[in-house]
């Protein structure tokens, strides 16, 4: 089995308007992957921009972040589309935020659905598959591993990339919990949390039990949210526990 | 001085959800180039998906119709918006058409601003720079020859094409007149109104003086609206002009 | 039992901005019951204001119709929400209608719920509880006679009416049929579909069983929708099944 | 003439969805009248329904801040209405806002237009004419003393109150800088310029110009904006200013 860098991915230009959400400036120098709002759940126009400029300069790889058209839900109200409409969402938001990276000369590096829609490829592989067609052939996707994500991505062409969590806790079946709102963590629980699944390929589940999360040899990326009270301190510990991985594996 | 042959644009997809505007299947056959809504003031990713199908379908060129992020107003309500704004919106809604074109194997022929936006363009130099400022360089761009449209497009390098209106009215200072909800036209009216434009050149205000408008060495689009009232009977009218036009010309 | 009138009841000013829905003009003078459109699903402001001006002119009584917020959607996607979150959307788009109602000096005759929202709360007691803890104490509302409806509206202290459907099909389970674009009906089985609610509380479901719809003694009002295709020609015909079976009771 | 207390007012219930505005839990204890946001620049249902129990708990007066429909802009980029679509849109929201007071048993106490639309109002008769042409009859209104919004509220038959502004600085002739983010303030320039305002009724323009702010007999209230940079220092220190004021006064 090939051993893969362990690497970071945050949730990026997350506000709307005049409304701010996460301290992107302060996480950037510390994460890998972006993903990029594309203004159905949260981001605009403007914000994307910015986004895109401050990440180029930063040498973080810029992914989009789809989401449902929800801005009000901040994309985690669960909404029942058409598969069609999945489809052509995710056309819409990835060819939107290409705009502005064919103008930066940048390459999009991946695609990382958003909130509730994440949840829903997980356990609906109708979903996954409507949503996966909206993604150009060939592009490196994000999800969880073992899911109808991953099934998927495969059947669509897509190079997949399995996800571990930072910050949001796991159901015994492997599926995530994702809150309307944020909760706090400890810092030594996020570390724990990151180093089961970097370390063991494993996750204790909230009710207690310890999920196998096979990541087979795909390449792993830890997600941490911006909208996270405390984020700063939750990346600081993921970049810590994932330095020292890589360390360890001769990175 | 060149001539060229008339050719006729339609703004198509522009309605939203459930909501229809016009009757696109029955004016696609009559028309040259479809002006495809972009999200922001109508249409939306499922009909923009079955827009651009469609336009395919007929041969028909496709171009981005972006405009003002107000679909309450349908992108006729003036919004004052920053320069950035502008050019960020421009970016997002053509690479958003982008997206959808790309995954059909269509070019992007060209962009044309829809609403109160074009007239923005037409009256405020600073407007037409920032929306142009968004489309990609060499791109065809549609505009009202002689105002802001046409100079701005010079100085930001992209292809000025010079449009005449089927249905929309003239000041004396040769500005349209915009109206939040299409009126009536005669057919005769329209005959005469497209007639006077590409033969000669101008057109009469509504206060009734004649109005030079040069397109000098442009290719020609006159526009029809595929909200107006009537607007199949519009558009029959207008394609028999031009088409006894381009015969006269010897297209 | 109480033998109650035949009442029908139609959704009004369902259109947004500049785009139209039915053909509300048409539609007022056949019924009793306008149901108007509050924001959230389809209606604007203005809509709203020219929609009660209208019904006040027709003398036909007024009621909220509030639905999901997703004009997209015209509220017929299923979207989660919080129990807090239903209950404010109702306090809200009740209100705003209120408003209008007040410096017209008209009185809210009844709250019907739109679309899927209905749908849900047929199903799901939770959302039937949170959408009629927003109703004014005492309010007349409209729902499904034998649903959850009907049990959370004794529970609310709400006046509950049963209503039956001109243009709608129903399922084995009595749960109606909530398409997001409506179908078109042949006359003759609108007529059948209302004689068999009307005068035997009954309806055949899609599936072919008889399907026992008791009204209790509930006063009975017949919905139409102005989005059906052929919706004047529904209305007609369904006012005439309600004429004759008012002329067969004595009203 | 006669000399009222000194009062303060701030926008309140400015955050939408998962966005979070100001510190509204940390002002509260600090002021007399909270203006509520009515989900068209800001607020959505379940926050108002928050707010307004909120301020009921702090005992804080409860008014509407109707804003122009427009979440993205914050109420802060001009938009050109129709004077129906101004007043449709005021009584919309004023009566989303009853709906919740009502409810909670609580009276309205005044109503107070947000952000470009209160710039709009200042400037233009007919913007101020349709705007409060939707506020019911009698209600108190707060506006800038000696502008249009003074005119059309006594035209309207509505209580006018005189606004000071803490945090918002004054052009020459009178009308306010309306910045689309708040930029911060130095303590002391508040303290000297909520003072100027109270005890001189004058203020000194940005442009050095000493401006007279006249407000005859009407109660006074001084605004301070919750999502000003640094707004809890901001409503301390007007909040000192004010009660220093009051004592004096012999309140």
């Amino acid at each position: 089995m090939t051993i893969h860098k362990g690497l970071i991915n945050v949730d990026m230009g997350e506000g709307y308007g005049n409304f701010i959400c996460g301290p992107d400036k302060e996480l950037l120098p510390m994460i890998d992957h972006a993903n990029v709002a594309c203004g159905f759940h949260a981001g605009d126009p403007l914000i994307m921009a910015e986004t895109v400029a401050l990440c180029k300069e930063h040498n973080v790889k810029i992914g989009a972040h789809p989401g449902l058209p929800d801005v009000q839900g901040f994309g985690r109200r669960e909404m029942k589309l058409s598969p069609e409409e999945h489809t052509a969402n995710i056309i819409y938001q990835v060819g939107a935020l290409q705009g502005f990276l064919t103008r930066e000369g940048v390459e999009m590096h991946h695609v990382k659905p958003h909130g509730i829609l994440y949840g829903m490829m997980v356990r609906d592989i109708e979903v996954a598959r409507a949503v996966w067609a909206g993604v150009p052939k060939g592009m490196r996707v994000f999800g969880l591993p073992g899911s109808h994500m991953e099934t998927a991505a495969k059947e669509a062409g897509l190079e997949f990339w399995a996800e571990y969590f930072g910050d949001v806790k796991y159901r015994a079946d492997g599926t995530l919990i994702v809150d309307r709102k944020k909760k706090p963590w400890k810092i030594e629980d996020v570390k724990a949390h990151v180093k089961q699944q970097l370390y063991d390929s494993k996750v204790t589940a909230v009710t207690g039990e310890i999920v196998e999360m096979p990541v087979k040899d795909y390449p792993i990326t830890i997600c941490c949210h911006s909208d996270s009270p405390g984020c700063v301190e939750i990346v600081t510990a993921t970049r810590e526990v994932v330095d020292e991985y890589n360390k360890a594996k001769g990175f």
